[in-house]
């Protein structure tokens, strides 16, 4: 049983060879065949060296990822939805609408089609469902290694909405801590999909572009000070990062954090802490006490919102450090996780 | 002699270990160390999800690419200085003035952080030669695979200039073709380094940022037509496509086209068409005959373009293809490569 590839076994016909990559006949087949057919639109078509956009003036965020998540496909989505999400999410949190991206895939030889094809129709659903077009794209072929298939890099172009200002610095004693769901279910799925755990079919991906339910946040009225979506690091690593640049210390309360049965079981089990644990469809938004009603109820008015909850709220405690309130009444530090806990999520 | 990591080895001093891309507080210290003191700047700093920029009203273009380059460090350059011109490149040829670039790294365990800081310091370098900013960036780790050590994806933002209109459509019969300078020397240094060929040291590859030459040709006065960097499938693929895009033959002047000694032995020597071969600091260019000596003249001016050439004309036979007329005054189809001639070179 070789596993490696042999040139009997490729045929060129329905997997990646090397010479896809090399800018030539073969690879503007690729691009011809499996691409085009699902994103083409007036940007991507020309196929010239950039794209050309039309812009306002004013201010444009700008922002990238590479995905490397492992499997491929995993419960409630798949590398290509991830890349999608990933970056018009990152634009959606900075209070810009998302505009365009870009698509550079690095292949592995050996890749089926079948699968590069079902990852391209996911980049186009949910480029659609995100309101974005795929606007220039890149591809290369490596050769085979551990069968990694794939990694994708997206980068993203979004107009700055006006009268927004969103930074840590505004924030002040009182102010609450809000979560548009529950949590850690990106990073367990994926994880339950990799060590084959037989519960996988109950926890699902929360990936989803955000660009929607952070519409539905700016226009609640509030004084909102800052929102970021929790991936990889967690709710943990949003929170550690907003005590280090406030100076403030933020009060969690476990019992109000949204979290599944089966997310908590999972975590358990693989001895993880679910506030260490990637999301990639939830967003964590600061406002004053006062808004923090009209904040909830603009995300739970969104299909991606409908259990968004306050979860904490700042104090002026000193040292500032993250407590959570726990269940039993205890108190815990929470930090920053330190390393890896679930490598290769996103 | 084992290879492979063990725990032992890697006391996360030296080399990159995995928890450096778990989105905490290792991947923190990662950045802080390696990136920012070399990168910073006022866009890059806030390390939010995205970076703001502030754009005059009009076209933007933007651009993406993956570097895949084996060795990551070649004669004349390395995937760091590849990664930043690449970009800048294709953003350039287009006719906009490159403003900022994104910066994707995908680590791999094992690669030492003197290499990291080499190429890192190389892409600092070479975005100040762009006059470019890195305005954001993301970092990933994956396991030991092969030693590739690192993949990069750039992505630019560039302005467009305004009253340019760069299409094939608009070529005639009698423009010529130009190129900026000696063909083939990238792909030539860098399979040179890998093959340990003996004289490695006289072929440099010419991966340069281009903007300044680029505005220099924009200047010239001339009627441009048409702009690219002859990159993977090299001059070959650039004029197969300007067949295929215009329904018009090119004639090119194998006698006219600039190549060094080393370059056409090291080509034969490896059984390489040097038309096919990447180049990452040139341009073909298209402009009417009447036009073509103040375009020559323009490149000239510029230090990356002392060498510049009429290699070629437009013809109205039909079929529309290319023909090289070869020094022994035969002629020969030129055909846009197929596959990959040299693998994993840019």
């Amino acid at each position: 049983m070789n596993m490696d590839w042999t040139p009997g076994q490729a045929a060129g016909n329905d997997e990646v060879v090397i010479a896809h990559g090399g800018g030539g006949e073969q690879t503007r087949r690729l691009i011809a065949e499996h691409v085009l057919p699902k994103l083409g639109n007036a940007l991507l078509a020309p196929l010239m060296d950039s794209a050309v956009l039309t812009v306002a003036a004013g201010r444009i965020a700008f922002t990238t990822d590479s995905f490397v998540v492992q499997p491929l496909v995993f419960p409630g989505g798949d590398i290509g939805r991830l890349a999608v999400c990933g970056t018009v999410n990152d634009l959606a949190v900075m209070g810009a609408v998302p505009q365009a991206l870009s698509l550079a895939l690095v292949l592995e030889e050996g890749l089926p089609f079948r699968m590069l094809d079902q990852v391209v129709d996911s980049i186009a659903a949910a480029a659609r469902e995100a309101g974005v077009v795929v606007a220039t794209g890149d591809t290369k072929v490596i050769e085979r290694h551990r069968g990694d298939g794939m990694i994708i890099t997206t980068a993203g172009i979004g107009v700055m909405r006006e009268g927004m200002e969103l930074s840590p610095r505004r924030i002040e004693p009182g102010d609450r801590v809000i979560v548009t769901g529950r949590i850690a279910d990106h990073g367990l799925a994926v994880m339950s999909a990799r060590e084959g755990l037989a519960f996988e079919t109950e926890l699902l991906s929360d990936v989803a572009p955000l660009g929607g339910l952070v519409e539905a946040i700016c226009r609640a009225g509030a004084d909102l000070k800052f929102m970021r979506d929790p991936t990889r690091g967690g709710l943990a690593g949003v929170v550690a990062d907003l005590a280090d640049d406030t100076g403030l210390s933020i009060e969690l309360d476990e019992a109000a954090i949204p979290l599944s049965r089966a997310a908590r079981h999972t975590a358990e089990l693989l001895g993880l802490d679910p506030l260490s644990i990637a999301n990639e469809g939830k967003v964590v938004a600061v406002a004053p006490a006062a808004d923090a009603d009209r904040l909830i109820d603009a995300c739970r008015s969104h299909p991606l919102g409908r259990e968004a909850a306050v979860i904490g709220r700042f104090t002026e405690a000193q040292p500032a450090l993250v407590e959570l309130i726990t269940r039993s009444g205890g108190r815990r530090v929470v930090q920053r996780p330190y390393g890896e806990e679930l490598p290769r999520i996103c």
